[in-house]
């Protein structure tokens, strides 16, 4: 077992170290929900300032042409591409992941016109069920579990690359192969690996991913929708507004898509918060992604070690099939992140029973997570959380 | 017809003439697109730096909770509601006016089953038909224009109080009760209202706005939509997400609508840009809306009475029938509006020939629509318009 020196050490010798630098990381706090929401990037406020400032109250009206505000939705999305392995004019950034899960389900539904199935995975973030139950309730489509195994008469199947819970992360390669070889399409959800590791969803019909989390665009930042190329020409938007029509500013009465991504594009974009999305990009361009996901590993086989038998274990023991953070289970998971959190160590419990340590790799180091496992092993060895200001629920958590 | 001197006498009288100081306005631009896109708020770059330094950087994802982050599309529609006739628990905020059109189009045909027909208007911003298209495309339904005048067989009527070209205003509580007495559900579009006079949607089934025009939310700040309570147990959100879920931290596998308005909220709220709209609605708070309403027209009047027969009017001659805009026609709209532009009289050109001014009451003078329109005269009377350099067009205009 590594000791705190050795993580030190390894701090010193980190080829990333110097992007905790870019990050405002409060005092006295070991973040580990940076896959939750992540730091705020130290550059994003002067960028937030002159959005609001010198764009909106120098440029008001003005500004989505001088701005570039117009364009957000492209031109953000080029930026995002390279993280998923996707090319220029693939990627279109807005609304939120729930609404892009809506476009993206309905143009499969529409691509495999025979088919009235959808799939999706008990697994998946709650609100990309919801959204397929939303939208075959409406289409009169069935909802399949994965677990079925049958996508012979699927028209879309939405999986989620890394489990919001537990970690565990899909072979994105084989599974795409097998759907797509059934005749259906492929939609990955990569809200919990964009930013954590080298994303490829090239071979994907869709993908839809979030920005707050690992890519630290801000609270609510906007989401992004990957469209195929092969795709691009057929697919049908169903949010069918003005940003995606041929001549936006020709006010025709009739809906005409335009060519290429700016189809997906549905309305306005929220210039504030693609602000700091964009200000979060700036360091994307420069960071190597293979030693972000090196570090990912390392960082998470070191908590799992520390924290050994002392916790069931939700994460897969495989490094590979494993995300950027790491669960374990305990039947008193709420009060145990509480005390956790009241020792400045900032996890999350996602219910019913799963601890959840997010490990933002761009920014944390060996000597955090080192620090952390510890805290975390004296909080269950003195049973810390059994003091009864742990057991009230707070709104959010 | 008035004079300057009267004008600035006007302005010294003027019981909202304090709201003025509210406001940036940059030097030498007599700012006419209010109606597109609103001024900065004075003290808004203060708020926005206090969510992205204080809130996100500070608290990070506690703000969910201790920031208000989590309750935000409730809380700031329920602020909105009484510049609309609505009470507490009736709005919600999040997303854009187009989506919040794909929702309440939804729902209102899913509570007509055996009307399969929906009314929209040519004069409607085109967003409003195209997103009508779209849904109506996926669901097999008709589309019918408002000419048709025939409501029998129409789930739902979607109409806009205030004409986006021309201003025109239609009688909400007659067109309301003729709608419904047909057996159809209004949803009315108050995007070029709100903000600009007293708007009462309390009879209507659903409503519509953005928050970025008279309300100076800033660019695409987000968008809220009116439920009445009558339709809130029984009318069905098509875009199910987690935050409409009757108890989104439950991670539930199936979707159980929240009882209320909460039930049309989807998904995480954009942060930054609802920071922005909290600011600006700190003034509403304290803006009489007959004041506004008066003050609106006597605008109106001044500078239709000042145009004269220079220009062919679009807008309807009785201030009753008229928004917070006046608008004309020019063959040669677009390089007259540049010409004026270039003489720091910004106003905005809608395709094909609509010359258009936005006269936001709250921070516009008399003595601005004054200046305004004789330069408006000189550019017109002296043909400034035809120099080459204002034929070029803009991406946006």
């Amino acid at each position: 077992m590594l000791d705190r020196d050795r993580c030190l050490a390894l701090d010193a010798e980190d080829p990333l170290r110097e992007f905790r630098e870019e990050f405002v990381l409060p005092e006295g706090v070991i973040y580990l929900v940076g896959n939750s929401l992540g730091a705020l990037p130290r550059h994003a406020p002067e960028r937030l300032r002159r959005a609001v400032e010198d764009e909106w109250g120098g440029q008001l009206v003005g500004g989505w042409n001088s701005a570039g505000w117009y364009d957000q939705p492209l031109t953000l999305g080029d930026r995002i591409a390279p993280l998923i392995g996707a090319g220029p004019g693939q990627v279109v950034v807005g609304n939120t992941t729930s609404i892009a899960i809506h476009q993206a389900v309905s143009a499969a539904a529409r691509l495999r016109p025979g088919r009235k199935v959808v799939v999706s995975d008990a697994r998946n973030f709650p609100t990309d069920h919801y959204m397929v139950q939303g939208l075959a309730e409406s289409l009169g489509y069935e909802v399949r579990d994965v677990s079925e195994g049958r996508f012979d008469d699927v028209a879309a199947v939405l999986l989620s690359e890394v489990d919001y819970r537990t970690g565990e992360r899909q072979d994105v390669p084989e599974v795409t192969a097998r759907v797509q070889a059934a005749g259906a399409l492929m939609i990955w959800d990569v809200c919990h690996s964009v930013g954590a590791m080298p994303v490829d969803v090239s071979a994907a019909d869709f993908a839809v991913g979030c920005t707050y989390k690992y890519l630290n665009g801000g609270p609510g930042s906007p989401a992004f929708l990957y469209v195929n190329p092969r795709h691009q020409a057929d697919a049908v938007n169903v949010l069918s507004g003005w940003y995606g029509h041929a001549d936006p500013f020709a006010f025709e009465a009739g809906y005409r898509p335009a060519q290429g991504i700016r189809r997906f594009a549905v309305s306005t974009p929220h210039v504030l918060s693609f602000a700091a999305l964009d200000a979060a990009l700036d360091v994307w361009e420069r960071v190597p992604l293979h030693l972000l996901r090196a570090k990912s590993v390392a960082l998470g086989e070191l908590f799992a070690g520390l924290v050994g038998d002392a916790l069931e274990p939700a994460s897969p023991a495989d490094p590979e099939r494993r995300g950027s953070h790491v669960a374990f289970r305990h039947p008193d998971g709420y009060p145990v992140m509480r005390a956790l959190i009241d020792r400045g160590v900032h996890g999350d419990f996602r219910a019913p029973d799963i601890l959840r340590f997010g490990l933002a790799p761009l920014y944390l180091r060996y000597v955090d997570v080192y620090d952390a496992a510890r805290t975390l092993l004296e909080v269950l060895d003195k049973e810390l959380w059994r003091d009864e200001k742990y057991a009230r629920r707070l709104a959010v958590t």
